[in-house]
């Protein structure tokens, strides 16, 4: 990940937590106090973002020097999973941001990890979705990939996904896709969704790079991959939990887009203390 | 709420979703083509943030009218939240950040809502705590109020909490709570975390304004209460959840805070349609 | 195009051409003397982003009122291009970095349509690369699309392209791929970079979506267009000049990217009057 | 130059060329892949910019080490420009941003010196114009030092010059030149632009620091020359080429002002590489 | 204080005062040249504000060492403040900006300490207002903090005050406390303005905080004092000057707020040398 | 002025005193709550800066209607300075950021006014200097001129002023003069500081533009002006105030240049107020 860019975004976030001091901190401690300072989980998880937490310590402390367990490693309550030397108030004005994202992060890659295992053995991709938090899309979809799935578009240039709209202001798929197909860069494949099996068969016409399945039962699902025949990728779209994942797998569609990724994973329980 | 700060933070949040253009709603609508969207509820909560929907598609569109329905009431499947005109290219471009922005307020303010029930006729505050997402506190914390709970302070400059770190580096809970009174703006409170009831005396011997009782057992708390008798505010903080709060506000404290109620709500259903 | 994003950069072009205020104009005209000004072209070209000089003409007069050629009209000498009124020093403090701006985008759609004209007849697209002004992609890119061409990638993150780095690294253009289709979005294409007709074999053995043809002689050319048959899409690239283009067209290829279109461009001759 | 001020136009022309991360070099890099890279000249030029190039990869590799040629020296095809070891990953992020930059500021300085070589001999300054990139003008100008030329004001507060516009909403040379010596800081000359001679000697009478020769025929600039006799600096502008300059120059004119050093200069050919 | 968080705004400060380059020292002096400078007191003041000099030369010379007087020290004319080492061209740039910091915090510091040597021997706390410089607040706090003082609020969400038009609009004390104490988080105190005797007793029984004492001659603040009676701190407000402040200590009041601190502190004579 | 370009400065002013909300009058007041606002003045001063208090409103209320003293007028105790309508919440956010510019404008405004009464008769410039507020420049440099004073170079760029520092590292005025000349834009004149009279003679020599004399005594101040004769311009420096300024314009110098006039001017009074 592109980690440079976000220092900005966590000097944003810590004034957000600070504002114009640590007011009991700076009763107490001196600027001089050093303190060494560690996360510990207090649960069973994977880990994602300790680098993350690294950065937001590093916006106080640039020189940090710091030892964290590896995204993507399954850790249990009592890990150490970051660990840190610095002025104690330093490390008490990072302490709370950084646990805000790190928690968060632990939690996408936890959950995600959660689907990946329920669809083991089957050639299918679980991918997130655009439902993420507002301003933490980059993080989000990394913790998507260390919890083992991987990242549809991470915005509206960087992907084409015709949808219902798109079609209906078209009058048809055929018309909707050639007018994307003459614009959009070639670059990118073309995607859309079909809702039933007419439409899936109108993609299979506009000769479509991908077939996304709306919100289809799993016997229409079946039918429509059979249709597709391997002629375009197909995305199942819509609803899917942890009960249905491996049903929707077995129908053989390449790709399962779950929005539950990033806008429902519960945090992770993680604690900073001081040695 | 401060609204009209927030316009930057939506710049960056329609950037993050929109990169270089909406590749494939550009190939289709011209920036003449016009349209009436609308929000729809597809399950049953408490409203909350539409107007901030209506700041965030009023980035694209300055001049928006638009109705919705007021934060704090009652909505079920079905209902129409907010409805609003403009170009289609405009408001297919705001859809998705407005969307991730007031499913995830709703959910703050319905969660805050059970909380909020459970402990009717007690006089209690259910308050939230710093554990938001990074970047969106005034927001979350907004919808807490809605939901009818309140706030804690917002971050390290507006609230004094004098924590274990504190205390171990002074000796004593009342040589932390002399310092900080020394130093402190006489505008605020001074609150103390206690984990026992040798702690809590020792606050009430320093006349501290607030002692939040930390992850106490119902029976300590009932305790801690009748001890304190008043002579100041009583928090309880720490693993409550919708099982366990009726309990906690039993014992007679004044403040229950929930880190639950920002970093483990679950996104409401709302989704977007045109007419 | 989004061209509500561009208001802080135009917002920071006006301060560099402003600096503290436009010390002759000052002196001059009082806030509220009022006139008329207008864009006329001096030479004939291909208009291009009239609208984004009313943007920068909005950033001092949020209420402009305006009148323009449409973007990709041909124009000549002595055509006034853009018609507005204000306050004198706004308009005076405007004109420079509007200026700048359209003289420079009219240069690249000229040339676009230059190259576009060349090429009359083939089924071939021109496209630009990443050789942009650091600062004005969006609006360069936009330029091109007026002058009849189309868009490569927008950024690093929006599309796939495996270089010679990347296959060295890896070994093999078969293993880059594998590595490449693994990670990336599903819904990116893969393009390769072969420069001889053994690389072509191995994408096409690869399967890769997009083979680009590096600096290739007209004659390997038209071999590799025979090589692959269709199986993918063949983009041109290296060194192309209005000279060289018809004969690569000619080749059989689907894209020609140049990277001249927005780094070689000459500016077209415009000046501001007042009626 | 103020090079410091630079960091965050650079950061964000990365952001730009990067968008949310290099999808292809992720794929195959390790964030521990170490490289070494150069830029390479491919023509005969002005080196200018190396400086800037460095701060560029500096973004990413705080720490950066680098060689590189002075600004100024003139190299030719195949000379070694830059050279600098790093992680692959940022090397590759940060190649074009600095390309693109170098690139143009190599060709601004290149065509600085040719029309500095060919007044040889004139006692003359050749100038550069607010006719600049938005955005980067401070490097712009930058590249017109190194080439040899000088600069003019950067901005509308850094230098007074009073312009028809002025003139004739004062109703004269001397009006307008009075208004203006009122108001302005008594550190900036006071420059007027005169297109005919009955205006030359308005600006003598007005005892004006510079006359502005504008687009004046060489008979015309000549007798100009030859009437203000040293008493003010003389500047010819409008339309200069490499064809015209020394007849321009043998005028006797103190200042050539040329738009084209900086809208028309041509990108020069570098290319990076890795050892 | 939060000192990291000032680097945007010294960034700022900087460019505002080196616009585009410093045109006569980068015509004198290399970027390779080196001195030493260091800051001189040209008057007797309490000394603050060192630490933030040091990162406006930081903001140049990002490994700047140097050595500096500690804040709140006294120092007399001739006393060296602040000494660093580094290109005599960063020196020069960050002078001004340096020394106009500097010489308006010594001022604070100054002024601040004058009052509090007036009350000596009165336990009355000396604090400050909003009244301070638009972009400067924090700095100026601190400096208030230096000279013995202490803070009131630092904006509008982190104290509440209770003014005269809050009352109207409620109706009364009662009415307007009640309905601030049911909004406003639990770890801020209530502070109501009082004008006079009658306001001071609806204070009492509506059980705030802080009473303000609003511009009340002596008399009027003793028997306010005595009224209170301890049941609430007192607060003493309204053109406070060094004349007066003993004897409106001696009415028993325990803070007394003085906007002169950081509205009228004159800046002290500070000059920069090299060695 | 330039007005448009303070609005993200303004906006920055309302955050540091806003915070995360107005707790107080958000508990009071609703956001539909109307109110008329005026400024009364409680003392006689210049006005100066009301448009920019106007600028404040507009951030809260984009259309506000107002209605103002002008810039220049001589207002007394009691005069109504400004008047608006809109929204309560919104008034008393703006009302102290709005306050504290302007009656630090009018301070401004008021003292240049004092110096320039004091040197009537005399054809002579009262100037400013860098000495401002950091963050602030623009703003008092314009209410300097409001008060009948005039601008000395706004920043490093704008104005070449060559100092003792700069002399003694070329060896020579005549060098360090020579050096500028040859690489400062021909639009700015060259000023040198002179402490004596030999110093002034060497700039005679040197055909310098503008001559500082450097704290000098008047004595040494005729004696240089009697040298000069008329040749360049005379500036004096150092030390002016109210008691010495009219002798120091009796000694024929043409500009004097007073840093007091932005770091000791003390705030006006003025109030707002609600009908």
């Amino acid at each position: 990940m592109n980690f440079s860019s976000l220092s900005q975004a966590i000097a944003q976030f810590l004034q957000e937590d600070i504002g114009t001091g640590d007011v009991t901190s700076q009763a107490i401690f001196s600027p001089t106090d050093q303190g060494s300072a560690f996360f510990i989980a207090k649960d069973s998880f994977i880990c994602a973002g300790m680098e993350i937490a690294a950065l937001v310590f590093k916006n106080k402390i640039p020189d940090l020097a710091y030892t964290c367990v590896e995204d993507g490693k399954k850790v249990k309550s009592g890990d150490i999973l970051f660990e840190c030397d610095g002025p104690v108030l330093d490390l008490l004005q990072a302490e709370r941001v950084a646990l805000n994202l790190v928690q968060r992060l632990c939690g996408i890659a936890t959950l995600t990890d959660l689907f990946v295992q329920e669809v083991k053995g089957y050639p299918v991709r679980i991918v997130d979705t655009r439902k993420t938090t507002p301003g933490l899309r980059v993080l989000e979809k990394y913790a998507v990939r260390v919890g083992g799935g991987y990242n549809h578009r991470f915005n509206l240039s960087d992907g084409v996904l015709i949808k219902d709209n798109h079609i209906k202001a078209c009058g048809s798929i055929a018309q909707a896709v050639s007018k994307v197909r003459k614009a959009a860069p070639h670059t990118l494949r073309i995607e859309v969704e079909a809702e039933n099996l007419r439409e899936v068969q109108e993609c299979i016409d506009a000769e479509v790079d991908i077939i996304m399945l709306d919100n289809m039962t799993i016997e229409m699902m079946t039918q429509a991959v059979q249709l597709i025949g391997g002629k375009s990728l197909v995305e199942a779209s819509g609803g899917v939990c942890l009960e249905t994942i491996r049903t929707i797998a077995s129908t053989g569609v390449d790709i399962i887009s779950i929005g539950a990724l990033t806008h429902s994973a519960k945090a992770c329980d993680i604690s900073m203390g001081f040695k």
